[in-house]
């Protein structure tokens, strides 16, 4: 077998055998395919395609190509795609939990405008997020959920080959995207995954159309391996309740969990919730609505949040955010039409709050607050958020251009799309 | 400007800028732009195509990278795209030398089944292609002729790019093939170009549709530059000729100037340097084929290719040749429908006539010689080919596998099918 019989069939647009994508990925892991060969591979993947049966025999050569975690009882695990203040994670987990269904939650740092889940947990004063797998299964079993960093060695293949898709313009490849996704969840045990699919333009997916395709896909790709995938199709037009910004996230989740939360982080967290635990206790899901949205109003999951925070040594009380704030003012009267996640992101990251390059380290006290969101009513001096800064300031302007303001009313933008299952 | 920008435009099909492509181009011959992102804008490339805008503006910017040649007279070139067999430089630059048009041919060493001109070339004692630029043009004003290996700095962007796109599998685009023949023919100085552009089984371009999309493009460039552009398509299903391999090609150079070629060379060099003299002299090739055709059986051209021979130190006398034959003999009774030329040029790589890296010695003694060639008539126990081969033997079977023999009569093949100009 030759790397370029394989990247010339690829180019035919035929369709590859197990055997040849395995011959390039481990290949390519093992240094013997350089990576411009790869490089060149993935370019031909992103523009001829892959077949579902070559996206999932892709998924299963880099789930194998590093351990894989296993646990005695059911496991229910939630990913977001990534989106711009999606602090989700810091809610759902202390709440599905708070309802009796075991999360061992695996998160990652965000090469994005904004951390990752584990960025934000960092800005809890002493929360470890570096568990050993052991650690990891023992916080599970003893208080039903962990958030933690990728523990052990999982699918080496996806971390090299998404690195290297970073940096030559193959990111946005359906297959690629859906084999890098489910390759990390089957490694990481769960047997029940929930993937929260944002759309938008802060989004990797922008419109819904590609977005059912790779959720069709992940939903496939989950029956091959024996496990129950749903994916939830989410708005990612604005960003995710007001706040962006690492520490300012979490102070937004907390006050979530304490039932004060912002109404499209509380409708999506109910909703997730509801799916993780019907999955995992098979009673249909609008029967739990009710139960769930009690668990987070009456303090259950909050509970459960300071009980996983004292467990990997974080002080709830010491979190903090950045001393120096500018108001963005308002210009004109109207309502909101659209308020861009993608350049607020992009802002947050100048600020600090997020990396350009993987070594770059992060501001966790800066970002940005939105105060008003779409379709609300703006008058002329009205603030329309606030920009937290330390060391590296932006100018008001810039935010200002975000928000899209109109003379006409505007409706509530839809926030869950659509839920995809077999 | 920024690598993964323009990436991004190529893979939406949308026409990059020249500006863009200088970027892209001089960033990597500088080393700033890293292999594997140009390996990925090459695919990109090669499946979402390129305008003729930006073949012409890509062309220009490969020609700009480096020294260009130029000379105080009118200076034609030939150019092949390169098949099994080509000894056609051999026998064309003495020939068109002889009718007083003047031919500076820099000819390159061989990445493919056998050597290039210049490795043929080598295969006489003491012949020296190392030429200064100097020395080259001198030869020519002397003697009218000159062939040499590429000097001075040309293209050196062609060189990088070419070299990459052969281990990353982008060899085969159209507009990437156009821009890298015509930089480096803009750059030689010539300003009338004759290419041969080989279509077949043993060519870079296999089919008719495809070499008429090539040789017109190339037209064009040629003409946005001032300079005129024929370019022949020729047939290369077959090796041409009966030789394959580089001392063996010589000595079959040799007996076609000496008038006692094989039929098919005697067309293709008696068409093309009829099409160079009428470009350069101004007189219709229609009336110059008898001329050109005398001067070729008459011993004008030998003489001529004798003077170069002499000029450039080789010793026409010391061509030499592997001792070991091997016959491959006829199985059936029958007519030869056909000659796999791509296998022939592949058996004789292995014998040691050609290279697999870039830097393999090439063994000039060894190769193939063919003894019948399509629509010959056979009988069981006739000889087929001659294998000459040194330290390394192939199975005589394989070579046999490459002659298809059928019971039927079979036309002989049109060598020459379509010229292309304006």
């Amino acid at each position: 077998m030759n790397i370029l019989d394989i990247i010339a069939k690829k180019v035919k647009k035929l369709e590859l055998t197990k055997n040849e994508l395995e011959f390039a990925v481990t290949g390519y892991v093992k240094g013997e395919i350089p990576d411009y060969q790869m490089s060149a591979l993935l370019m031909a993947i992103m523009l001829n395609g892959m077949t579902e049966k070559e996206t999932a025999c892709l998924t299963e050569v880099m789930l194998n190509s590093g351990d894989k975690l296993t646990f005695d009882y059911n496991i229910v695990d939630k990913h977001s795609t990534g989106g711009v203040g999606d602090k989700t994670t810091l809610v759902l987990v202390p709440l599905v939990a708070s309802l009796g269904t075991k999360v061992a939650k695996m998160s990652g740092r965000g090469l994005g405008h904004t951390g990752g889940t584990i960025d934000k947990l960092e800005a809890i004063e002493g929360f470890n997020t570096n568990l050993t797998v052991e650690e990891f299964k023992k916080e599970v079993e003893e208080i039903g959920a962990s958030i933690a960093g990728q523990t052990g060695d999982l699918c080496p293949a996806d971390k090299k080959i998404y690195a290297l898709r970073d940096v030559t313009g193959t990111v946005a490849s359906i297959p690629l995207i859906a084999s890098s996704i489910m390759s990390k969840k089957l490694a990481s045990g769960a047997n029940k995954i929930v993937i929260d699919l944002k759309v938008g333009i802060g989004a990797l997916m922008t419109n819904l159309e590609d977005a059912r395709k790779l959720a069709n896909l992940m939903v496939k790709i989950g029956r091959l391996s024996g496990k129950e995938v749903i994916v939830v199709l989410t708005n990612m037009n604005e960003p995710l309740g007001y706040a962006v910004g690492n520490a300012l996230e979490v102070h937004e989740a907390i006050d979530t969990l304490k039932g004060q939360g912002p109404k499209d982080l509380e409708e999506l967290v109910i909703n997730l919730a509801s799916l993780m635990v019907s999955l995992d206790q098979n009673i249909p899901m609008e029967i739990l609505l009710e139960n769930v949205e009690r668990a987070l109003k009456d303090g259950e999951a909050y509970e459960k949040f300071k009980e996983i925070i004292l467990y990997q040594g974080g002080d709830i009380n010491n979190i903090k955010i950045a001393d120096n704030i500018t108001e963005v003012i308002a210009e004109n009267d109207g309502y909101v039409k659209s308020i861009d996640a993608l350049k607020i992101g992009e802002l947050a990251r100048r600020l600090g709050a997020g990396r350009v390059k993987k070594d770059d380290i992060i501001n966790p006290k800066v970002g940005i607050v939105l105060t008003k969101k779409v379709s609300d009513e703006v008058k002329k001096g009205d603030v329309l958020a606030k920009i937290y800064y330390d060391n590296t300031i932006i100018p008001t302007q810039d935010v200002l251009e975000c928000f899209k303001i109109t003379k006409e009313k505007v409706e509530k933008p839809k926030l869950i799309y659509e839920i995809i299952k077999e």
